[in-house]
């Protein structure tokens, strides 16, 4: 019979706040540790506090003298016999100097060794390991190219449809897709102009345009002792803004191809065996609608959006996570004993206006919940919490596991309806009308769900019924006082 | 791709109260019906009427004017434009008559048909009808012997060891374990004697001893189809005064006997099968230690310990239930659909004295929780909470989940840890001590495992520490100022 360890107790300092303190602090205390919660002025009612077992207070009035203040944070350290960091996800979750630090200073970091976060916190530098290893990424320029004639020869050689790029771009702005020589040739001085006025910077990349790409996402979870194991995989592809709001898992365009499911998963244990990880951490692909998959990224941290993979595996992660770094045994016979079943779907809870999308910080004057069976909700709500910009929006994660998908579908409906926040703008209204979509029904999407190029548009995006949604979105702001 | 039908939107009334009558509003949300809740006096505050659509208030100061008065509810039902009826478990929810009343009234009764109700709802006829098919029952005579030669003949027939048991008997008194011929002939006096002292009838059974038995049963769910089938194992052998406080799924007893466990949950379909079953219901054995089992009874309604079975196979019994009742299609391609993962274990969280487990009636004061991630807590609770005698002590159900036995009995630890019900005795200390018992570790128990035949003499159970169960139960009643 697999035996889980019985810990020797340590003291645990969560770096963190909102939910993930929480989230943390609970495994913490399963566990026998003692969970050391910090908060900083205008937090004394924090949700996460509640859940800790010691509080410390942070003087300061930004995050920069808060909770990303390493030298103050190593004196809280100190004061309070702490043995172990748990930092959640953001703030000095993936800061190489503070795990550093942490290592210089004899406490252990709970999360991946130093080199782990420095190679793969560095775009070019994990894209050159993954290249050593045979792990495919997205085929293209790392440097501008220097004329129309090297596009054409590069975008030759990697296949159309390709992307110019600017270097200097992002959120989506500052790139043309290209189907053939012509259309590079056509467009590739124009771009240079475009961004030049835009970013200052006329500097082009060639980049093979991925068609309709879902983002792909494997969750691995390794130990001290070389074990490296994968949670299959999460798709993160309904995303507003270039960050993700709905994720699923398992994903619903990988579907039943078993093979493929196995491919992806086994090529992240691969990058993740490459890189000696030791830890939670998610290792990010773009897959095109042909299935083929290129590495984006890795993310050496727990992820907002783990949940969804505990649901459908049954294990939990957060607690995985501390035992590995502490050194315990997590007592898994192999990767056959992880296994999944039945779906999760997870919608973020955002402080934002539902029609901008843009953040709407305020006070919550009333919250209340309804949720059908098999509903987890992971959230720092609280009447009276005053949401400020300070902090990420997201102030919650609503989780809806069913047998097969139409189930979590149906009971995150129900959840959403469920759901009163009263007070504060959130991103529900939208959530509401995605969940409604025949194509997000069919599973048939991709990152270009929800195009908002211009936040007054909000026709580009391809949800085929906007007028629902705004109509809904009137309601609700009517029914909050908005 | 399977999928889940689109409901007609029905008017469902919940003949229920407490945490089944939440969980029932739950899932009526969830498939798009309306949840009628019904409520007696002092019952105003009751959480399940926040999870119901609507709310009907019955005159009466008794469970026979109120939740058990058939006519009135019909007439509740006809004023309400009731659709179907969902009696929950105890109350109307084995009565054949009721269930009659309403297929008269053309109303769905959300439960087996009639006369599943009434031939499972005999002793007699349900054991007959078990024979029949070749479901073993528990080897003895149906009526009292009238000589100790033909308890000797019985005995020799069944096999050593017998138990010589009273026909009046009951809750473990007036029987005597014989291990052969001899010690039949020396009690059976002896036994008739103290039996007729005792219930004023000296008449005799014989049956054989199940040496260190075990509590199985099987959940089932059937549509209107003829389409039968189980969801694996649950074990309910921690039981006192005959009563289950801890169940879990799947058995430690059968274990990886996957052969044992085919041959218990398909022995169970063939019986639901045999009596047409057409909804949820569960098939109840007694196991012995040489893996043997026999049919002790049907309950033809959903059960308290539900929630085990869901959290190991992930589907929503309740739903599937209505949709049952409802001639839904369930979606379920085969018996090979229903997969089973991870262990879950149930708590009955009790109002009864913590040593002598006896109801204790009273006031919530508090009520608070702080539990780690993969509890599930059905309750009733909440600050004001008046528990009266005339109700089931029962006011929640604490359910682990973890992917070993080991993650769950820990996460449960840390959840009555985390369980705060101020002013109300409860079973809680009881329940942490079976949690920290090296034999409940291990899994090594049967339906003895809490002897408690003189609710003053504790010392009698083979719980191995029960000094420390004293300090604990003196502490809780010190915090709670008792």
């Amino acid at each position: 019979m697999i035996r889980q360890p019985e810990n020797k107790s340590r003291r645990i300092l969560i770096t963190n706040r909102g939910e993930i303190a929480s989230r943390i602090a609970k495994a913490c205390r399963e566990l026998g540790h003692t969970a050391i919660g910090i908060w900083t002025d205008n937090e004394v009612h924090a949700t996460h506090l509640q859940f800790c077992d010691e509080w410390v207070h942070l003087k300061g009035s930004t995050n920069a003298e808060t909770y990303l203040n390493i030298d103050n944070l190593v004196k809280v350290i100190k004061e309070n016999n702490v043995d172990a960091v748990h930092p959640g996800y953001g703030f000095l979750s993936e800061n190489a100097d503070f795990a550093k630090r942490m290592e210089s200073e004899g406490i252990v970091f709970i999360g991946p060794n130093v080199e782990c976060i420095k190679v793969m916190g560095d775009k070019a530098t994990s894209k050159q390991l993954a290249n050593q290893v045979g792990v495919p990424t997205v085929p293209g320029t790392d440097k501008a190219v220097e004329s129309v004639e090297e596009a054409v020869e590069i975008s030759a050689k990697i296949g159309y449809p390709v992307l110019l790029k600017a270097v200097a771009g992002g959120g989506g702005r500052g790139m043309r897709a290209c189907a053939n020589e012509e259309e590079v040739r056509a467009n590739f001085e124009a771009v240079g102009r475009e961004s030049l006025a835009a970013f200052n910077n006329g500097d082009l990349l060639v980049e093979k345009l991925i068609v309709n790409p879902r983002h792909i996402e494997v969750q691995i979870l390794a130990d001290k002792k070389g074990n490296v194991y994968h949670f299959f995989e999460r798709e993160c592809s309904i995303q507003r803004r270039h960050q993700k709001i709905i994720e699923e898992a398992p994903s619903p365009f990988i579907g039943d191809d078993e093979e493929l499911r196995q491919n992806v998963c086994e090529t992240a244990v691969k990058l993740a065996k490459a890189v000696n990880y030791d830890s939670a951490g998610t290792v990010e692909f773009i897959m095109g609608e042909d299935k083929s998959f290129y590495f984006l990224e890795m993310n050496t941290r727990i992820q907002v959006e783990h949940p969804i993979t505990e649901e459908i595996t049954g294990i939990d992660l957060i607690v995985c996570m501390i035992q590995s770094a502490l050194g315990d045994d997590l007592g898994f016979p192999g990767q056959e004993f992880i296994k999944r079943s039945g779906h999760a779907i997870e919608c973020r809870i955002c402080a934002e206006d539902p029609i901008t999308m843009l953040p709407a910080p305020g006070l919550v004057t009333g919250f209340e919940t309804n949720f059908p069976q098999g509903i987890r909700f992971d959230h720092c709500l609280y009447k009276g919490l005053n949401v400020t910009p300070d902090f990420d929006p997201m102030v919650g994660k609503l989780v809806a596991k069913g047998i097969i998908r139409d189930v979590a579908v149906r009971k995150m409906k129900a959840a959403l309806n469920g759901l009163f926040i009263e007070g504060l703008k959130t991103n529900k209204p939208l959530l509401k009308v995605i969940m409604d979509n025949q194509n997000f029904i069919d599973g048939k999407y991709s990152t270009d769900f929800i195009k908002v190029e211009n936040p007054n548009d909000l026709v580009n995006t391809d949800l085929n019924h906007m007028r629902f949604y705004k109509m809904l979105a009137a309601v609700e702001a009517r029914r909050m006082g908005m």
